[in-house]
């Protein structure tokens, strides 16, 4: 790494919800940063295993539609890539279209699959005949109404990109949920571990040993015996076989702090592979509630007691 | 329901993988069903619930890509359907073009997302600058290298699709993986309980009374004791705050199991609501392997020492 | 059972604390019984199994001293009885001695273990060189100073005997816990319930189908997922080889209660045998405090909402 | 502690079962030992505490009669001492009476109550009429029958009294079970930690944070979570109140094993009090069955890759 600005890679193009996020975390705003669109999460994780960035903002969770599957599965495999921020937005949604298009002209609209997902209610009300056209990203299916023979007629997308390519907004605050965010994550080359804040979270992808009955129930015993909360769970698809998963999940806490250190070296010898996928202060800054006889100070203790009945002679 | 053909909706358009599925279902072999194609999967099961059809088939799960999330949605929300069926297909996909076209002349593709997760090693290796436009099916990407002008130079999708538009095979089994299935359901509304077999399965969704730590070990811990097996687990979000989740979850037995009736009985009393959504015969026959004290068995033998012990005199 | 007064046996002789304990019972206070003594516990228990007696009180456990082995291991065996109503005394103890007699002249001391085992602080402190000889009940240990030539110097018992016997009370309140309490149960055949009170306890004898690693845990998991807390657990030998265990265990609620009747199944279902002896109201009236979920009431609803998702059509 | 023989209690008179447990120990087959009979268990113990004896034989455990409650007490309060032996030996009874008594002349008989719950079925039997008076030990009651004007007409205890006290063996092999056993052990001053062996146990006395409805299946787990099985379980009660119990429980491993140290920090940390007992040899040598996970090996595992983890840079 060098004096000159860090590239940061972003889900792109230039004016999409990640470009937002980037901008909104501590890592931009401590300065510094370079912001480099990527046209695909691969892309951008890519570029950081690669060199060509210090480090990529990409989609990991949003409140509507759930996880974003090519972001789990890609940190998942390939070379290791560790999270050390993560950054909440509110989403906001607006049908955009060419100057002069009026509301009963639409027939065919572009976005991505997720923001769909997001403005199904609205749709079905206000346009409900008209045909929905997957996009990349939602400024690229604003980006497409520019040109000339737009594809189609309208755009979904954030008021955002309306200033920036021209264009119109027809409505405003669509989504269905007023309460939707989305939840990035900026990823980096493993030894860069943030240091403990006190409000932590930590990312793993964890493999069965074997896809036995009671095996996920064994998992989060690991936890709850250290008294640590689960804030996210998912079974993705190993790609094996049909019913063969791994699970990916945020918890609670710091690689550091020493319940953490024991449920990770648990979950490893009842495991065939867990994969450390960060340590990072939480975007809300909420400290865990720990239960009684979990904090470092009870592991402290304990370990000093067990080393006096050892020493006695 | 009369004497006709008993109309049966499917993910369209015609020529989609849904329609296989659906040709390969034994509801379709019994004979007396006649497909209509559905241009979404709300539009498939909102027709049975409107009575335009009498059941409906979309895919809910696949062995790459993971979950639909969009099916698991829209089942646990809106008017009550349940499983009758499940049916399960090997997926292969080829690289289609109009006739003539060279692979070296390719730059742009069209596809349905979980199948360009499918595919992403072939392409990096063989098509690694080609950009990938997002469709709303298969089918429909292939259909649209018909037209004039057509928007993009190649879809990846089905075989059959070559044969239905004219087009021609440029690579086939292009799959990254050679064991991939999807996993399809048909759908009716309640009143339609298969019988048991012996060999069955049951979906639910399943929302907690608060997303308190160790929510999941207590519903797991239901299924455990009455030594039931589960087979698919899913988080999801509910839609109302990030981290706030209900889950989806297929298991072993059928509703008819006594086994199962507990364990359904303990979780709505644990849970804040609990959505069935059928029982049915596996795809695959494959009966469950019990342990011992849970087969009706037991839990007629248990009932019985219980009915003689308090009616004593 | 005839219309003359109820024989209730009870371990003698008469003096005992079991005398005291039965004579404080609502079912003595109920009239019409006519307490007889016996010379054991297990003479006391099968006086009601031959039909001599209408029921037997018995302690079953000592605040200090912990369970009363014969009783749990007769109750275990043999013809079962069931436990009609519980009786909590607390004892105080006083040592006795033929008047004239100095606590200096004292060299040997007859007691009961059990009562010894509450004085062990007393006596260590005050008369730490003497001998003591285990009697087959306080009572006896006073009554056999009565005679000429009597076997040791000095009692351990209640005050009531000094009265009973001409004794002298040399100490009074010598108990080391100022706060001893013994608890005494009422056996009777089967086929006398009592009915539920809302403040109830059952009693059973649980026998593992074998003596696995975490046999035990899987009998406390039956309790626990339906909420019953239990008061109290005894691993006992089965007297086949050392290490083989049964366990005698008391819990809150009646057999008449839904969650109670659910964990009984289930415990019918994974253990060898289940004996139950009894449900019966707890003497502090104390109701359980449950959790969401296991109330009666719970039950029904989930066994309704089952009743209404199988009837569909 | 002096070149001269070491000072060994047991629980006597001497010709006790203690004594021959004792002469069977490996501590004593080394030599260099001098057994002392104690009069009572409390005496032996007091007596390692005070430094009179280096070391204690006691029992703790029999396969009919259960555990010695004044044994696991003692060794729960007071002082600490540490189990560094244990011993297993088949008890055998006898009824021994003068020379020239005939079984039907037989109305009284003495033993220790624990003798005397292993001879019950012999006894109503044989001689259903007579009197049972507890003794302070078999030998005890033995010894009583020498003298002048006995104060009873039989005794039941080990065939080796018969020739010391120069009695007669009326009846041989009266013991209900064939299969008894009564096990000892050996206690000392902490700071003689046995090495470990392969097949080891531990011994602690637990006392609960408080006493909460599912206090014992916490405990219970954090023993399972490591793969820990435990051998012997006993609720015990404080002594403070009805129903308030601590527990006194044996399970396999050595404190030197990591899982065990684990396990003993978890306890420590979830518990109000852990009284460590000792950590020796199994009598019968039987090494633990270890599931995948636990094993030293797969700990230090676990330990590196955490370590190489949290070093990466």
């Amino acid at each position: 790494m060098s004096d000159s600005p860090r590239k940061v890679a972003y889900l792109g193009p230039s004016g999409s919800f990640s470009e937002a996020a980037l901008r909104a975390s501590t890592l931009y705003l401590a300065g510094g940063s370079e912001p480099v669109p990527a046209k695909s999460v691969l892309h951008a994780l890519d570029a950081v295993r690669n060199g060509e960035v210090s480090a990529a903002l990409v989609p990991i969770e949003n409140s509507v539609e759930g996880s974003v599957s090519v972001t789990l599965d890609e940190l998942a495999s390939g070379k290791r890539l560790v999270i050390t921020h993560e950054v909440v937005l509110p989403v906001e949604f607006s049908l955009l279209a060419r100057p002069g298009t009026k509301l009963s002209e639409i027939q065919t609209i572009s976005t991505h699959p997720h923001a769909q997902a997001q403005v199904r209610n609205w749709l079905s009300t206000h346009l409900p005949d008209a045909d929905v056209i997957p996009a990349m990203s939602t400024s690229a299916a604003a980006a497409a109404l520019v040109g000339e023979n737009p594809p189609f007629d309208a755009a979904i997308g954030q008021a955002l990109n309306a200033e920036i390519y021209g264009l119109e907004i027809l409505a405003d605050h669509i989504g269905d949920s007023s309460d939707a965010h989305t939840r990035f994550v900026i990823v980096e080359l493993p030894g860069n571990l943030p240091a403990p804040t006190g409000a932590d979270k930590t990312t793993l992808s964890v493999f069965q040993r074997s896809n036995h009955p009671g095996g996920l129930l064994e998992i989060l015993t690991e936890f709850a015996v250290r008294g640590i909360n689960l804030t996210r769970l998912e079974s993705r698809p190993t790609k094996k076989s049909l019913g063969d998963y791994y699970f990916s999940l945020d918890f609670e806490g710091h690689v550091n702090d020493l319940r953490v250190e024991e449920a990770l070296m648990g979950l490893h010898r009842v495991c065939l592979d867990i994969r450390f996928l960060g340590s990072y202060a939480r975007h809300d800054g909420r400290s865990p509630v720990l239960r009684d006889g979990v904090t470092d100070s009870d592991f402290e203790t304990a370990q000093s007691w067990l080393g006096n009945l050892k020493n006695q002679r």
